[in-house]
C-alpha cells in the first residue's frame, strides 16, 4: 500500500517524521511518498495545495497529515492561506466524517488540568461531519443596505449530509458503549432543527443505541463538568471543531490526540492528522510531542489498512512509552520529539 | 425607579423571588411589576412574549428576568416557542451587549471540576455580542437542488455591530487588567475576518489594552487549560454562548453565575438574568441555587441603577453566606432555594 505523506508547517514535519519511523518499524511493506502541503508548499509553488500534492492524495492507500498554519501567511486572499489546503484536501477527498477519540493513557491522569475523579474512564469519540456546514457554505464580504461593510456566511445541512455522518456515530456507538449524544443548537437555528429530526428518523435503524441530544452550550459545559459520561458524541464541523479542542484538553495535552477523516465507514482513502496546530512557536525546538502523530498513525493501520493488530501494537507502545515515564515538554518532561519517538520505538521492539 | 420581574419557566420564578426578597431587603424604594414571559406565558395567552409583557420591560428602568425553556413546548413552532421570548425580549430592547462574569469565590475554590492551581485567580468577563449574528439572520427550511430538505441560517455582522460591542469589551478591559481577547474563527469564516478587520481598526483607540485574537476552538482548550489567564473577552453571540456556559462551569457551579444585558454601555434600561436555564428536571423541587439571579440583582444595581454600593454589599453578602458554609445541592450542600436565599439575607442585615 501507498501512503502519502503531507507534512506540512511547523511542527508538522517533526512530528510527522517519528509517525513513519514508527509506520516503517512494522515492517508492513508500505511504500512512502512525500509532498508539500500548507504554507511550505506555497512557499515553493505559490499554492497551498499544489495539483501533484491532491494527485497524490487520491492516488494514495492513507494520507499521513502534519500539520498546516503559518502566521506570516494570514494576510493573503483565503484561497491561497495555507488552511485552503486542509479545507481543499477534505473536500476533494469528500472526507466528510471526522473521527477524534478523546482517551486518558493511565500514565497521563494527572496530566489533565480536570480533577482526577472527573476523566476517571474519559473514552470518548467525536465525530465531526467535516465537509459541509459554515464551513463550507457560500460567504463573502459585501455593503449591507446602509453601505456598512459586512461579512457573511452561510450555515446549512441537506439530509443527506446529517445521515451519512449520523449513521457514522450510530455505527460507532453500536461497537462501544451504545451512547450517542448528537449536539446541536436547535433551539435557534434551522440547520439544528433538520439535523435533529434527521438523526432522530435514523434511530430507529439503531434501537440498540441510546440517543440523546444536547445543545452545543451545554455540551460545552458538561465536557467540563462530567467529560467520562460520553460515550459517542455526533455533531456538525463547527461545533465538532470547538469541542473536540476542549475534549482534548480533559485528556491531559492536545499534543496525545490524533483524528482520521474518512470518506467511507471503510475508511478507504483516509486521512490522518493529529488534531494540534503547527504550533509555531515552537516549530524547530525539537519540543512537539509526536504522540498524537504516532498515534494517527495507529488509526490509519486500523482504517485503512483494515490492521486492527498493528494498530493496537502501537497504541500499546506509545501506552508502555509513557508509563515507563516518558514524556515531552507540554507532559511535564524533557524528551525531545526525537527521543520520544525513540522510546515509543524502544516498546515496539 | 421600577423593575420589571419577569419570572418565566422552571426554577426561573422559585430563584427570581429570592433575588427580588434580596433587593426589598435594601430598601431603596423600588417597585415591582410582574409578569409572565416563555412557556408559563404561553400557557395563558397563546404567546411566549404577549405585548403587555415586552410593554412592562420597555417602560422599566431594568428587567429582573428568572429563565425559560420547558420540553412540552419543543415541538411547537420556533415564534411560539419560549426561546422566543428571550430573543425577543433582547431584539426589541436592543440588548446588544451580554456581560457574563466569571470569578471563583473563594469559598468554593473546591467546586470546580478544574484543579484547585487551574482556577486559582479566576477573574474573567465575557462579552457577547447579543442582537445578531447567526442567530438572527434569515434562516429557513427548503429543498435544494437535489430536492432534498435542507436547513439554512445566515451568519453575518456588518462593521456597526461589531464596533459597538467591542467598544464595550475595550471599556471593560480599560477598567480592569487591560487584556482583550477577541475570539472568532477568522482562518474559516469571513464574518469573523470582518470582526477582526473591525476590533483591529478600534485598537487604535485603545492603545493602552493589550489586545489578542484567538481562534475559537483554541479559546475552547484554553479555558479548560488556563481559565484564570483571561481577562476580557470579546465574541459573537454564537462562540459566546458555547463559551460562557463553558467558562462557567470552571467557576464551580453554573448556579453561580449572573449576566447582564445592555443596550449601552451606561446600562439604561438593562435585563438581568441567571445564565442557567430554567433546569426542567429541578423545577419546583426547591433544590435549584438562587445565587445566580442574586448576583444578577446586583448586576441590576450597578449597571442599571447606578449604585455600585449596593451592588458590592450584595455581592459581599452572598460570599459571606458561601464562607460560613451555606451550600445548595449543586454545590454539594443541602439547602433549599429559600433557606440559601434566607442566608444572604442574614448577612446582609
Ligand atoms: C485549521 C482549521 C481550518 C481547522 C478547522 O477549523 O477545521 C482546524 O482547527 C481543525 O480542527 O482541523
Ligand atoms: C435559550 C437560548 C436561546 C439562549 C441562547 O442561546 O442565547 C441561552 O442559551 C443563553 O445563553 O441565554
Amino acid at each position: 500500500p501507498l501512503i502519502a505523506v503531507l507534512p506540512g508547517d511547523g511542527i508538522g514535519p517533526e512530528v510527522t517524521r517519528e509517525a513513519r519511523r514508527v509506520l516503517e518499524a512494522l515492517a508492513l511493506g508500505l511504500d512512502f511518498a512525500e509532498a508539500p502541503v500548507g504554507g511550505a508548499a506555497y512557499l515553493v509553488t505559490g499554492r497551498p495545495l499544489p495539483q501533484e500534492t491532491l494527485d497524490l492524495a487520491k492516488k494514495a492507500d492513507a494520507v499521513l497529515f502534519g500539520a498546516i498554519g503559518d502566521p506570516r501567511f494570514e494576510a493573503l486572499e483565503r484561497r491561497l492561506r495555507p488552511e485552503a489546503a486542509l479545507l481543499g484536501l477534505r473536500r476533494e477527498l469528500q472526507l466528510f466524517a471526522n473521527i477524534r477519540p478523546a482517551t486518558l493513557f493511565p500514565a497521563l491522569a494527572d496530566a489533565s488540568p480536570l480533577k482526577p475523579e472527573r476523566v476517571a474512564g474519559l473514552d470518548l469519540v467525536i465525530v465531526r461531519e467535516l465537509v459541509g456546514d459554515v464551513y463550507f457554505g457560500e460567504k463573502g464580504r459585501r455593503h449591507d443596505a446602509e453601505g456598512l461593510r459586512q461579512g457573511f456566511d452561510i450555515m446549512s445541512y441537506n439530509e443527506a449530509e446529517v445521515e451519512r455522518i449520523a449513521r457514522v456515530g450510530f455505527e460507532m456507538a453500536k461497537r462501544r458503549r451504545k451512547k450517542l449524544c448528537s449536539v446541536d443548537k436547535a433551539n435557534v437555528l434551522e440547520t439544528s432543527q433538520l439535523w435533529r429530526d434527521v438523526v432522530n428518523e435514523l434511530a430507529t435503524e439503531y434501537p440498540e443505541v441510546q440517543l440523546t441530544h444536547m445543545y452545543v452550550d451545554n455540551a460545552a459545559m458538561q465536557l467540563v463538568r462530567a467529560p467520562a459520561a460520553f460515550d459517542v458524541i455526533v455533531t456538525g464541523n463547527l461545533f465538532g471543531d470547538i469541542l473536540s479542542d476542549q475534549a482534548s484538553m480533559c485528556a491531559g495535552s492536545i499534543g496525545m490526540l490524533p483524528s482520521a477523516s474518512l470518506r467511507a465507514w471503510s475508511g478507504d482513502n483516509g486521512m490522518y492528522e493529529p488534531i494540534h496546530g503547527s504550533a509555531p512557536d515552537i516549530a524547530g525546538t525539537g519540543k512537539a510531542n509526536p504522540c498524537a502523530a504516532i498515534l494517527s498513525a495507529a488509526m490509519l493501520l486500523r482504517h485503512s489498512l483494515g490492521n486492527e493488530d498493528a494498530a493496537q501494537t502501537v497504541e500499546a507502545a506509545v501506552a508502555a512509552a509513557l508509563a515507563a515515564g516518558a514524556r515531552t515538554a507540554d507532559l511535564g518532561g524533557s524528551l525531545s520529539t526525537t527521543e520520544m519517538g525513540d522510546a515509543v520505538l524502544r516498546e515496539l521492539a
